[in-house]
């Protein structure tokens, strides 16, 4: 859309979810990575000597070559910044940033559950970002937006278009979340060969708040959470990339199992409408094989960003049960913060970019 | 407790379980294998050169060099048999031994929700045995007992202590289920490394009804089964041995977290007041600390006929909500059907068998 | 090359590099898939009916909908056939198929060691496909051109520059070779999860054998294996691609670090120079981080089709020791077979067809 | 043998060779752990709260109660000390306790390779005790004994009866090396998972100098490390527990198949001879079948003090190859170091302890 690539910045870029972004950004059509930054440690190095690279493309030639800023200073910040910070550093740092005027768009869990923040996934509740001119940022020219956790996008995909068709009032998951989830090093392998961990710290919380919010409804001024009840429960699994959810809900409406694949299969959301380059072209892929989705086969369709979806059947407890799976380094994380970004692009929130003119 | 050793039979003696009731029959204090049976292919072969072993332990001496039997064939049978043939053989066969006047303790799924056939934890439901009168088999001395699914027994051993003090109202729960449980080949390596399989053939369904019988109420003269709602998602994960599962349940009677956790520490049943050689002497563990229950660390409590429990805490959609963990292949399967054998010894429906005395 | 895309079959297309096959060629500008056969089993069912599918990306649709042959009756099938049968199967139906007038180029180990049977690596030894004209299948207008064992073919690519440089006077390689190398179902998972097998059957008398061949010397009529002497040891671990192997060789002329780099890394072979579509722009890459080559990093590189080393150092029992990577069902596998035929068909090989005229 | 059991301390207590050290204690009949210090970060907590236990069986409760003392300073320390700190920081400490007058018995690498430190696995070369009255240490009544490598150990039990018999010219091994070897948290997940890494820190330089120490002559004064060549090739692979190791070798003497089983077999060394409580009966254990030794079957014999050998077969490039398997954290650590101070205790070493007499 851009008549030229828009210089952006990745904060906290050596991390997981940052070498995430520096890969997906190398072949971004709008985007293209200009600056980087981390801890001090790195600080003036090149980004190939401060990165220990995870990823299985090799690095983008001129982005090996950007020099590291430190992240503790915003000064010659790019005004887009992709930031993927550990949230304790976030809280602190992401703030500053968007007082120095920056656009940050982040993955950090820090300002989610802020009441200005808007917490965006692009197919279901792209509105949520008429809370940014109520942030206290935008005298500066900054803002916040952020992408919810690796394990409720997932979940909120799947959930959205029956939201909609058909109300919720319960709605219980539990997961099974791969390892990348936990960033590097993570999980150590001796606490997860061959074992489950019934525990990861915060999770729970985050997916039960988040949910009732990227649901809610924004008024004009603020969000309002949705009322439902939700009951989460996470373990870790030995698995490299990819969270399976085992899902139960309760509608308000009564529904058939046509009806909800039908939802299902309908759901034709913003993104796509707008052709945004990160939005695949089916959201939601509906698997009618007895024993899908699984990491194996359905974790890279849409390029990582469809959300698979698999095992429809009554529940004997609430009404319908089903299994949810969605690559959680792409979609969950990094893929989330850059189609947010190119919503927020389409939607004129980056116009202000001297070196932008959206066609 | 009988004054010398009960020579018993191993029907299915090749397999998964079958070599797990080998194994644990080995250092038996009342039973020793005399006889092994499995399909025709290994009938006259030695049990060393039928079976391929994958114990830890080595076969005992005397038990590798039985000549097999061909399992179609009771004839020659001893009087008590340990069964482990898979469903569709055993519908044929566990009735065919009965008839035969042989008493069946047996681990598959054929004939469990049969309504004359008791399905014991000896922990929850010892009373259900008194159905055994009721069995036609009777009239030739035969009678067949069973024990649950793998799935459903830890879950059982966790909700008893509830469903007696507090009373069950809704109980949802999705396994985490190790590849052990599906026998040998069993589960293709290609389709578990690094994945998650959201499917095991009627697991589900097993899970629903055998909590439900498991239970239930004998009222002299026959099962009726538990009212309450149940709800399972079963999930098949890369680990060996041992099942996870995350619950929620509903209660009928308020209860505090204190109230509940006095539930299962005061859990003190039958075949631990019985002293039965395979009864734990906790047959529940509480794990306090928030990252437990794990198979790394908590699979062999009770020389793995512990269930253990973790991460009580309250559930925003039913009332509470805990983890669940128990070893799939000895509670869960040859354990099960040993501590039954124990119990119907005790309680004296072995009585006839001449070369026993009960001190 | 050809003005149009030349149609192929391919025999065995329901297995693991039978669907890899499919899965190549359906990006490939020279061929495409039109026929597919697999056992009786699953004869005139469509490929998506009969296949269990377990690749990453979904089957063409002008493939799923083909109907599948029955791979013991040649009648109907195309010129050029990829094969991925197993050996036992491939030792009758090859040779069946060439005397039908079929160009079979396979990935069985059936016919390798023939001694007029050519086994090439198009980077390694083309001038081996000089055994063609000797074939008896000639007569007939048939041909069978064969690819190495998985494991022999990422050593063979590694030593051959060394080879022609210096002189190999012995090799050793001990292998660690992932699940997917036994096709599917292949490995129990309760085989191989936490476990190392250390022993593939046959697996390393095909290494030994097959990399005298390759590395031999065609003399216008035979082909006179290399005389260096080759030990291999195999294992199986729990990965599941990509196959590693820790090499040490004897050189017959005595050669520095950097000029066994330079060897490596001037490799600049036969298909790279006629830019098959296969061929990747760097068929060999040095790593130079210790701790390289790795799955997780190194798999993917020249689409699988790159093969990787690192840890080039000192041997204290032979001259030097090295780690080797290689993709082993693509350039170990299907991409190996599909490289064969792009450099027979830039031979002159496949000249014959009638729908194909070469550019 | 003493006539009550003698209080030992554990240095480094908390760490995975740590727990390993206090959990095969406390079934010792010889030692108790009455001390347990680890970093100045645990002083004063128990031993229950500073550790993060991972053994599967539960801590000794006299055990868990212990204050923690603080590394750094040997006042109070009881005169037997097991060792397992760091390599670093043993380098420092270590020779603090012995010219504190204790018996370090330790499993770090730190001072392996000291002239006047004996590297011994009882098996093997028990007469390099010897090398203890050269110790500087002797004036204060300390000395210092030290385990081998956790890779070098299982190979020199196999080479050790070799050597004797045939002589050794040339050994090859390339390892397959568990997680828990790294300690804890050691290995990232992210790294391992469906991964080998061909790289261990300074692991191939020490399994060959400590093999050649071990095997080496000890003339009453120093230890002649034996003169044949060594090469090791080292890989991490996703594995819990137990190293495999494809080996080569290449003897001074001509020595059929036959020979060198029965050199296995009739290996019975000191340790066996005495009967010390550590020692396995069997300490050699071949395996026939094609596919063994393997960690799921073979992990667990003699406790995991047993090695286990299989694969015995003619090697193209040295003479024989053949497979070994050791459990790297029992016999390949904690269980070594054991083993070493029953040979101490039961040739006199131990002496001095006033609380101890010798029957």
């Amino acid at each position: 859309m851009p008549k030229s690539k828009i210089g952006v910045g990745v904060l906290g870029a050596t991390g997981t979810v940052g070498q995430r972004f520096i890969q997906l950004l190398a072949k971004h059509p709008w985007f293209e990575v200009v600056w980087v930054a981390a801890s001090e440690r790195s600080e003036g190095l090149t980004y190939a000597e401060a990165v220990r690279w995870r990823m299985k493309t090799p690095i983008l030639a001129q982005v090996a070559n950007l020099r590291m800023a430190e992240a503790g200073n915003p000064t010659g910040a790019p005004k887009i910044i992709f930031a993927a910070l550990d949230a304790s550093i976030a809280a602190e740092l992401e703030p500053r940033y968007a007082e120095a005027g920056c656009i940050v768009v982040t993955n950090s869990s820090a300002l989610r559950m802020n009441e200005d923040v808007p917490l965006v996934i692009p197919e279901v509740n792209p509105e949520h970002l008429g809370l940014i001119p109520h942030q206290s940022w935008r005298k500066q020219g900054g803002m916040v937006v952020t992408n919810p956790n690796c394990s409720a996008i997932g979940l909120v995909m799947a959930l959205a278009p029956l939201h909609q068709a058909f109300g919720l009032e319960k709605v219980m998951a539990v997961t099974m979340q791969a390892v990348s989830g936990a960033g590097y090093p993570g999980v150590a392998s001796l606490d997860i060969l061959g074992n489950v961990i019934p525990y990861i710290p915060n999770e729970e919380e985050k997916m039960e708040a988040e949910t009732r919010k990227l649901l809610g409804h924004f008024d004009g001024a603020r969000v309002v959470p949705a009322e439902f009840a939700v009951s989460a429960q996470c373990n870790r699994v030995p698995v490299e990339d990819g969270h399976t959810e085992s899902c139960s809900v309760k509608l308000a409406r009564t529904a058939g199992t046509e009806e909800i694949l039908a939802a299902w299969r309908d759901f034709h959301p913003l993104p796509q409408r707008l052709k945004l380059p990160s939005a695949p072209e089916r959201p939601i892929i509906y698997h009618s094989a007895c024993d899908r989705p699984q990491q194996r086969l359905d974790l890279e369709h849409g390029a990582g960003m469809s959300v698979s979806i698999g095992r429809l059947r009554p529940c004997g407890v609430l009404d319908w049960k089903f299994t949810v799976l969605s690559h959680n380094t792409i979609r969950g994380a990094a893929g989330a913060a850059l189609l947010n970004a190119e919503l927020m692009m389409a939607q004129g929130y980056l116009n202000q970019l001297s070196n932008l003119e959206i066609e």
